[in-house]
Formats: C-alpha cells, sequence, structure tokens
C-alpha cells in the first residue's frame, strides 16, 4: 500500500522513518530544501533563478515562515533528515532543525529529480538505486554555474544507469519535468563533466550495474546550492540531507 | 529617421532630452527601473516573482552594479527621469542619480507596455497618448497583490484607449509580449476596477477621445512598485519618472 504524503512526514517526524524519500509517495513532487538567514536570501534568490536547471524554485517562503504552500507540513521536523552547514562547512547531520531554528530564517523548495522516477518506472525503466535500497549517487562536476553575489560554483549531478536501449526514453520522459530539472545535462562518458570514478560518489551511495549494457545519465541535482555553500561560506545554511526530501501535497501534474 | 538606443540614451545622459520615451527607438524593449538598498532585494525580487503581471523581471542587477546586461547605459544617468522615495514618500524628481548613489544598490529592471506600442501602430492601431504628444496616463485600481515581505498594494494600469472593433486585435498583439505585461488585466468599466475619472489619471496625463467609439483597455503597469513603496516605507527607493523608461539595447523578439 502506497502511503499518503502526510502520514510519511508524520513517521519522519516522530523519527520512527529516517531514509532516503526515493520511491516514496509515488508521483507526488518532491523538493530539496535550502534554509538561509535573511541577510543571504536575496543573493540566494538570485542565484536559483539563474541557475534554473539545478535550482528550480518550487516556493520561496517567507522570512520565520514554517510551514509551506506546497505541503501541510512543519520544514523543522517533516523531512527525515537535515545536514547544517556553518561558515562553509558541513559541521552536523541532524533529524531535525527545531533547536537551531532562527526567526530571520528564510527557507527555500527546490524541485527534485526523484518526482519523474514514477514515470521512469511506468515507461520500463529500473531504477537501480531503488532495487538495492541505496540513497541515489550524486557527484560534483566540473560544469560551471552562473554567480550570484556570494553564490557560485559548479552543479551538482545525481546519476542513474539506463539500459542502452532506453536511455532516448528516459530523456524524452524526464525532460516533461521542468520543474524537477527536466532533461538529463549529460549523457554518457563521466569524465567529460569531471567525474572519475563512478563507484566514489560525492553524495549518496555507489550502485552496481554492468557498464557493458547501461549507460551513466546525469540529471541537474538539487544538491547543487550544498556545494556552491561551501565557496559561499555562509554563519550558518541548513538543507535536507541529500535524498532525504520534503514529500509534498501536489501531485506532479506531468502525471 | 529612428534613432539608436545608445544615442537617444546619450542624450538622456547629457539632459539634452528628458521627456517620456513613448514611441522612440521603435521595436526595442523598454524597461521600468527600481533601484533600493540590498536590506529590501530580498523581499522585492519575491514581489516580482509573486507578481509577474504588474513586475515581469527583464533583468535583476548585483548590488552596486550599474551597467545591466541588456543596455550598455549607465542606470544612474541613461533614463530620462527619475523619482526619489524617502520612507514611503516621494521626495524628489530628478534628471540623473548620480549623487545619491550607494555602492549597496540593487537595481531592478521590469518590462514595460511601451514594448509593444509599436506593435499596436503596426497592426493599425491608433495610440492617442502618442498623438497628443502626452505621458501615457496610469491608475491606481482596486486589483490586489500577492505581498512579499514589506511589500504589498494594488495594481497601477496604464490606460489606453481602443476604437471599439479593434479591442480585440490589440489583446491579442499584447498578449505575444508576456515579459512586457502581456495581455490586459481589464476591459471596459474603468469603475470595475476602482478608477472613478479617467480623466484625472494618477500618473502621467490625460487624453482626450471619444466615449462612444473607443474602450478604455488596461495593462498591467510597471509603476506598480512605486505605489507598493509607498506602503513599505523603505528608508529610500528610486525609480523611473513614469513614463521615462530606461530604452534597452535588445529588439524586442516578438518583432
Amino acid at each position: 500500500m502506497v502511503m499518503k504524503p502526510s502520514d510519511i512526514r508524520m513517521s519522519f517526524r516522530t523519527e520512527e522513518n529516517t531514509g532516503t524519500t526515493s520511491g516514496m509517495c509515488e508521483k507526488y513532487t518532491q523538493a530539496n530544501l535550502v534554509t538561509l538567514p535573511k541577510a543571504y536570501a536575496f543573493d540566494f534568490l538570485l542565484f536559483c533563478m539563474r541557475n534554473p536547471k539545478p535550482c528550480p524554485l518550487v516556493e520561496v517562503m517567507e522570512a520565520g515562515q514554517t510551514v509551506p504552500k506546497v505541503a501541510e507540513a512543519d520544514i523543522r521536523t517533516d523531512l527525515p533528515r537535515y545536514r547544517i552547514y556553518r561558515d562553509g562547512k558541513f559541521t552536523e547531520e541532524v533529524l531535525n532543525i527545531s533547536d537551531v531554528w532562527q526567526e530571520d530564517f528564510v527557507t527555500f523548495l527546490i524541485g527534485c529529480s526523484f518526482t519523474f522516477e514514477q514515470a521512469l518506472l511506468d515507461e520500463g525503466i529500473p531504477l537501480f538505486h531503488q532495487v538495492q535500497k541505496k540513497v541515489v549517487p550524486m557527484f560534483d562536476t566540473t560544469i560551471p554555474l552562473e554567480t550570484a553575489g556570494i553564490f557560485k560554483g559548479n552543479m551538482v549531478v545525481s546519476m542513474r544507469a539506463v539500459p542502452n536501449e532506453l536511455v532516448q526514453r528516459a530523456l524524452s520522459i524526464s525532460d516533461r519535468f521542468e520543474q524537477s530539472h527536466g532533461s538529463p545535462v549529460h549523457i554518457g562518458d563521466p569524465e567529460e563533466i569531471g567525474i572519475t570514478d563512478l563507484q566514489k560518489p560525492d553524495y549518496g551511495e555507489a550502485v552496481d550495474f554492468d557498464p557493458a549494457k547501461v549507460t551513466p545519465v546525469f540529471w541537474a541535482c538539487g544538491v547543487t546550492p550544498q556545494n556552491a555553500a561551501l565557496q559561499a561560506k555562509p554563519t550558518i545554511m541548513i538543507t535536507h540531507a541529500p535524498g532525504h526530501m520534503l514529500i509534498t501535497d501536489q501531485m506532479d501534474a506531468n502525471y
């Protein structure tokens, strides 16, 4: 039985469930989270607008607001895991952010490729990370981003190994999901975008596959802001833990 | 002979020319200007994103930047007239803003209905304000906007009196120009949107027409932020003077 978003979120709030959201609540939009003090919010909003492929905005919340429009959720407790960055360094992974919440925090919700995974499955494209119960592998790349104020850096991508004969289909399915990163940013040779070893992801977990039969396909990833934060060094920045998203109450319009 | 945008802008810079830009440099995009200290920039950017009809973003500049991407211009001198608002009150109209410029100023360029006026003329729709050499009449309305932080209020509209039989054509022409306010927000009875007297505009100048033969058509207007500023009361906010826009170097893609 498929659980409702509100039930799943409650299991995160009670910390009964703390794993990846990949494959949960099929067809509902999932979102990356970035929370920053308002002093950084203009630069970050501009960064998202200038880099819509890795940072498609689902919602921008007002300072201090904890309940978004896209989900009857408390964004401080209703994701399975969060990461805290201080002065550009990753310092802690936590199960809620109630204790560190500040009234001047502005939260950005950014589209996520998990949203189109069910569409891939429905059209016969296997998802190895789901079968192998792994967090989807994600990689830093050499693909440059447009700078905005203090935010700059390279794109982070998620990788799915797609059977060679299904690559074109995966491309055209994901292309419909513009608010969830849309079509891939790269297909094939990982070295062309600066990835040296597919078995050593920068985020998430490595997935087993037979390189002769599949092609690595790379989508822009909402973990990109975490990479940008390492360089921008805001005093504090909170994100979801890679692979551990906000599940919204909105069924994606592309289903 | 039609002057080039750079030549016209130079005539504004030297203050040889200080009038409305309506009808100038046909087919080039014109833009409204809003300049604010960076402390207000996040709220204002969010206000624009939530109200794309009156505030379609052409460009958002970095703090302290004076040369936009859309024009080889200095935005401190190359518009014919500016207005300065302090603590929510209109205090001065000036020909340049060099003396009041601050390093933390962020400038927003917002689409303008002047951009599609040539398309209206090309398809046989007369523009009474151009014939009568008036600044297009603009009105405060009761059409509410989405609030963002300190910015809120009602929409400002520009009015063009269109011969009855040409209203549908004016609608479909302007609809193409999405980044310049697009289709009208109201057609006909001004009282329905809170306008009591078409001969008493809140901005610009009244235009003569025969009410039996024409229909008033109202487009969302980039003066809307000036109305919002009256309520938000930022310490300082600079805008173009209504009708006195930035002429960019970009030919509108809809021509």
